[in-house]
C-alpha cells in the first residue's frame, strides 16, 4: 500500500505514475452500475454494504483507477441521523420539510449521528476485495452544502433561504452548520474504521457564496471536519465547485485542494504556493465537457492539465467535476491507460 | 432626461442621488404583475406591447426606481426569429429540439431576426407613459447564454453539451454564437428604436466557463453586441453571474460592469481600475439573500455596498442578481426611499 501513487501524492511525493481517479466514477456512466442498481433506490443502495462495496469496486476493475472512492451519497449521514430525506430521481435530495426556524434547528440538532455500521461494513468489504492494490477514499459533504439542502428542503440554484438564514440568524446558522460538521465527522470516522485511507470533503454549493460569507459562516465548520480526519492521520482533499476565488481558504487544514474545471490549474498552484509553506498538492481538473470531444481534443486538454500540474509538488489527476452520466466509459478507460503509460515513460 | 441620475452615472458622473433599480424588478414579486399576467404565458406577455409596457412601468410607479428595465425575456429574440421555444412554468426555456449538429446549426443560422415591431412598440408605449422622468433600459441575453439554451434544449446546470460543442466543433460553435449575437443586436436595436436610452447584456451562464474558454469562445460575440449599442450612442452595462474572476474581460467594450453578489465590490473596482484608463462605472451588488433579513441587517449590508461603490467613478445601486420571486415588495420600496433620502443628505 505504501507504493500507492495516490497515497504517495497525498504525502507530497511524486512517483513514477501520475495517480488518476474520477469524481463520481462509481455511477450511471457504467452499464454494470445500472444493472446492479436496478430496482433499488439511491439511498437503499448506499445502505446495503455488499452493494455499496460492489459499486465502489466496479470502476477500479473496469478503468484501473488509482483510488476507489466509496460509493455513497452526501445525504447518507443525514439519513442515518434519522432525517426525513429521499433522493428523488431527476431532482436530487428532497427533505420531508425544510429546517429554518430556531425550533426546527433545535429539533434537528437534538439528533445523534446514528448507527454507522453499514458504512464501516461497506468500506471493509471493499478493502477486502481490493486488498493493498487500490486504496479506498472516504468522503462527506461539507457542512454548508448539507445545511443548504436542509434549509432549502430541496436542490436550489442560489441557496437563497440558506444564505438568508446565515445573516438573519447567525447563531441558528452556526448551530446548524456545526451539527452538519458533526454528522460528516461521524460518516468520515465510519469510513476510516472500515479501512478508508484518505478523505475528500465535497462542497458542491460553496460557489454560491461570497468569499467573505464562506470565510465567516462556512469555513470554520468545514475545517472542523478536515481537522478530525487529520487527527486520525488521514490525508484530506478539499473540493468545491466554483470556488476558484477562494482556493487559499479551501487549502486551510487540507492536505490537498481539488480544483474545479473552471479554474486554471497553473494559476491555482501559484495562488496556493503564495499562501503556504507546506507542499502544494492539487487534484484536478480535466473539464468533463472534454470527455465528449474527439480523442485528439481530449488528449491535448489532458496534456495541458498534466503540464500545469507539474508546477505542484504533487498532482492527482481527476476531473474538475463529476463524471457526466452519459459519458462513454471507454473514454475513461483509455484515459487512465494513456496517463499511466505516459507518465511511466515520461 | 439629462438629469436622470441613472444616465448621469453611465457617463461617469456622480450626481446628488445614487441611482437604484433592480434586476427582475418587473416580475412575480409584485401582486399587480401577477394580476396583469394572469391567463397569459410569459412569451405571450412579452409579445403584447401594451402589456409589456404596463409590466415595465409597474415597479417604477411602486418603488420609484431610477431606470425602467423593459419587460421581456432573453428568449424573445429567438421566438421572433421563428425558433420553437416556450418558457415552461417552473422549468424555464425549453426548445422543441436542441441545436447540436452542423446541419442543425446551419438551419438555425439561416433564420433572419424576424419582425421586431412589437418590441419597438412596447418600448415606445413605455416611454410615452414615463416621459422624461425615468429612462427605459433595454437588454438582451449574451450569445453564450442563448447558445447554451439552444444546444442543451433546456436549462442545465453545467451546460456540458454547449461547452463540449465549442471544443469539439469550434467553427460550428462560432457560427452559432455569431448568430446569437445577431439576434441580440436586432433585439437591442428594436428597443433603442422605441426609445431605450441604455442597454444591459445579461450573461447568466458565463460563470460555468473557465476564463480561457470565455475569452476565446464567448467574449468576441458578446463584444459584437456591446459595440453595436455603442455605435448607436447607447451606454452599456455588462452583467454576468459567477464571473468575479473575469470582470476585466467583462469590462471590454462595456460602459459599466454589473457585479454579482458573490464578488466583493471594492475588489471588483480595484481590478477594473487596474486594467482601464476610462472611468470605472459599476452596478450592483446587494445580495438578494439580504432582502429576507431583518431591516437592520439589510441596512448594514446596503451601507457596505454604498461605501464600497464610492471607490468607483460612478455607481448604480442594484442587486447582485435578480429579485427573488417571493420578495416582499415593500422591502424594495423602502430600500429605494432610504437610498434616495440618504444620498441626497449625505
Amino acid at each position: 500500500m505504501t507504493t500507492s501513487p495516490f497515497l504517495q501524492a497525498l504525502r507530497g511525493v511524486r512517483g513514477d505514475t501520475l495517480p488518476v481517479w474520477f469524481m463520481r466514477q462509481a455511477g450511471r456512466s457504467l452499464p454494470e452500475y445500472r444493472r446492479a442498481r436496478a430496482g433499488t433506490t439511491m439511498l437503499e443502495s448506499c445502505l446495503d454494504p455488499a452493494l455499496a462495496a460492489e459499486l465502489t469496486c466496479q470502476p477500479v476493475r473496469r478503468h484501473g483507477v488509482d483510488a476507489a472512492v466509496f460509493f455513497s451519497d452526501i445525504m447518507v449521514p443525514l439519513k442515518l441521523a434519522g432525517v426525513d430525506v429521499e433522493i428523488a430521481l431527476g431532482v436530487g435530495p428532497v427533505m420531508g420539510a425544510p429546517t429554518r426556524t430556531d425550533a426546527e434547528i433545535a429539533q434537528l440538532c437534538g439528533r445523534g449521528s446514528g448507527d454507522q455500521s453499514v458504512i464501516t461494513d461497506g468500506v471493509a468489504l471493499t478493502v477486502r476485495e481490493l486488498g493493498d492494490t487500490t486504496p479506498v477514499l472516504g468522503f462527506a459533504g461539507a457542512p454548508f452544502t448539507l445545511a443548504a439542502y436542509l434549509v432549502e428542503g430541496r436542490p436550489s440554484r442560489d441557496h437563497l433561504a440558506a444564505r438568508t438564514l446565515m445573516h438573519a440568524n447567525p447563531a441558528g446558522w452556526q448551530r446548524l452548520a456545526n451539527w452538519c460538521a458533526d454528522v460528516s465527522v461521524a460518516f468520515m470516522k465510519a469510513q476510516v474504521a472500515g479501512g478508508a485511507r484518505a478523505f475528500q470533503l465535497f462542497d458542491s454549493w460553496a460557489g454560491s457564496l461570497s468569499r467573505a460569507d464562506y470565510a465567516k459562516y462556512c469555513a470554520p465548520s468545514s475545517r472542523k471536519v478536515l481537522r478530525a480526519a487529520h487527527d486520525l492521520g488521514i490525508p484530506t482533499i478539499h473540493f468545491g465547485v466554483g470556488t476558484g476565488c477562494m482556493l487559499d481558504l479551501f487549502s486551510e487544514d487540507a492536505t490537498a485542494v481539488g480544483v474545479d474545471y473552471r479554474t486554471d490549474l497553473r494559476t491555482a498552484i501559484s495562488v496556493l504556493r503564495s499562501v503556504h509553506s507546506e507542499p502544494v498538492i492539487v487534484q484536478g481538473n480535466i473539464d468533463p465537457a472534454m470527455l465528449g470531444c474527439p480523442p485528439e481534443v481530449l488528449e491535448a486538454h489532458i496534456n495541458t492539465v498534466i503540464t500545469a500540474g507539474r508546477n505542484a509538488d504533487a498532482h492527482i489527476l481527476n476531473l474538475g467535476h463529476g463524471v457526466p452520466k452519459d459519458t462513454d466509459p471507454d473514454v475513461l478507460t483509455r484515459l487512465v491507460a494513456r496517463v499511466h503509460e505516459r507518465t511511466a515513460n515520461d
